[in-house]
């Protein structure tokens, strides 16, 4: 199947236009037409090849929403016409402990990740969502909602479950106290979903013009972390903190901030490891601790609450041939708050 | 009344004889003649100035065994010759959530340490366990159980409580497989209290002839950790790892090798901080947290599984002037496992 994208070749190059093909329909693989496909930090990190050793070409992109235009032989899941999801992997080893627990993200044998991978035949590189076509097992594509505007639906598909599923695994909820570390394209999904929840949300940003936007979205309270005074009044407050800041920063007053047995989870991947003091720990039984993105039947479950609680990631479509200012504009936040391709453009 | 003792009057000086006062009884208090006095590694950090600034004239030693000899008007808790345990701390605020849920060791207002420490009234030095009598309000002391030695008793409060409330809390036992990170004063009661919980329990160490021990203690795996590839076997293997090593280390090995929603617990004070990288965390989801002693309720408890267990701290037991040595061969790790001073010498 034809397929229209954008391409890296190597290592920091412009996307440039792609046409390649999508595999021949297996029995359970189903064909989508995208119809916006979201501009996540990872993939600059990965185009840029600021992480590991990056695979090219790379087509990236793995928030993706469109609709089912063709089904293999033995696919029951979906139907064509469907609206349907694709998120950060396309498939994972299905035997081990992790992924019989739906717990994909973490199989044991490494996630396949919807681009900047290879595929498990071993050879064959995985080309993402910034394109217009795409074809997936169905059993790692999840049924969109019909109720939901889809360019909003599309981040949630990473950004979205990246703070859904530790909101959910840390038990965020009525008489919590919560706080999002940064109002960026994590954070504001963090913000909606832990209002949502009904747990007491806080957002820390060093952003005064952010106040606005975070309140609009849930928060309770906002505390300006460009003054180091503020965040200490807050010690020993928080049951849980999620940290979406994708720079360097110095974790310890946050830390200081949880209660006993509070834990502030990291999400994102900066270059260099956090140092952290044992005594802070200690002092109150708090934790550090990572959560990835989240599993097949979690992203499900995530869609659905977006629909009765009409949760929406809060985008600016682009054309596709706005895609490198898109990327600069990512690096420099200068987004409110994800960039979504319009995959019409392509 | 009166108490011999050792005193430290400087930072890092020599320990040496003190005749002092303790408080007369107050109505809710108990005094106790000491018999066993044990050395923590931790005397050893704050005589010698190593953490916080601390106060001078130092008694140190909070790990305190002996008998009631005197009580209060109106103490309920205790009888005239009964045997009693008195730990890391003599008060707290008693009024915050912590101390409401007999958590007085995470005091919001912070616990009052039984030496190194200014009692709540604001102005009185407290003494430790360095000494052959004690006063203690009786809200702040155990019932140490009548079928244990009660030199290896000693050391419970504060070597045994500080491995036994993380396994207590991260739920330790039947099914899951538990690592003691260092089999030395603190390694080898979380070896013992793994076992008696029904963990299948590892123990991580350097030295080689430490082997037959762990094992004697009930450890079902030795791994020698001097060989870097040993430890890279055991990647995403365990539930729950405790550090016991005081000393500076690289925790990245340890935390790779928790399984997915693994914790591993850090319980000593190193000088610096620990560096770690989201990525490790991220990618199983895994935790890392701290731990600090036990409170007075679970004290109780984990004595009462000391006896019926039949668990004590392995010790050598030394005449008091023999303590600047000991506290030598404590730094040197050159005891097995914890020196515990007779109190019938001082």
């Amino acid at each position: 199947m034809k397929a229209q994208g954008y391409v890296v070749h190597s290592a920091g190059a412009q996307l440039e236009p792609f046409e390649f093909d999508r595999r021949q329909l297996r029995p359970r693989d189903v064909a989508l037409e995208i119809y916006y496909s979201g501009i996540c930090h990872s993939d600059i990190h990965q185009a840029r090849e600021e992480w590991d050793p990056a695979i090219f070409p790379m087509v990236p992109g793995h928030e993706i929403v469109g609709k089912v235009i063709e089904i293999g032989s033995q696919v029951s899941k979906f139907k064509v016409g469907e609206l349907i999801g694709v998120g950060v992997f396309i498939d994972s080893c299905r035997n081990c402990s992790s992924c019989m627990a739906g717990l994909e993200q973490y199989c044991l044998e490494d996630m396949t990740g919807t681009y900047n991978s290879i595929e498990r035949d071993g050879k064959t590189i995985a080309f993402g969502g910034y394109s217009n076509r795409f074809v997936i097992d169905e059993d790692y594509a999840v049924h969109v909602p019909t109720n939901l505007e889809l360019a909003g639906v599309a981040p949630l598909m990473c950004a979205g479950i990246t703070l859904y599923s530790p909101l959910k695994h840390w038990q965020a909820g009525p008489g919590k106290k919560v706080a999002i570390m940064g109002l960026g394209g994590l954070g504001h999904m963090g913000v909606k979903f832990s209002h949502a929840l009904g747990a007491e949300t806080t957002v820390f940003s060093h952003s005064p013009e952010k106040e606005a936007d975070a309140k609009a979205m849930g928060a309770d309270h906002f505390v300006l972390t460009s003054n180091a005074s503020e965040l200490k009044k807050h010690r020993k407050s928080f049951d849980l903190i999620l940290n979406t800041i994708s720079a360097q920063i110095d974790l310890e007053p946050y830390l200081q901030a949880l209660k006993l047995d509070g834990t502030l989870v990291v999400i994102g991947l900066p270059g260099k490891p956090y140092e952290v003091a044992a005594g802070t720990l200690l002092g109150q039984r708090r934790s550090l601790a990572g959560s990835m993105i989240g599993g097949v039947s979690e992203l499900q479950e995530m869609l659905n609450f977006c629909s009765t609680h009409n949760i929406l990631c809060d985008v600016e479509v682009i054309k596709v041939d706005y895609i490198n200012q898109a990327f600069d504009r990512t690096v420099a936040s200068d987004v409110k708050y994800r960039f979504v391709i319009d995959a019409k453009t392509f």
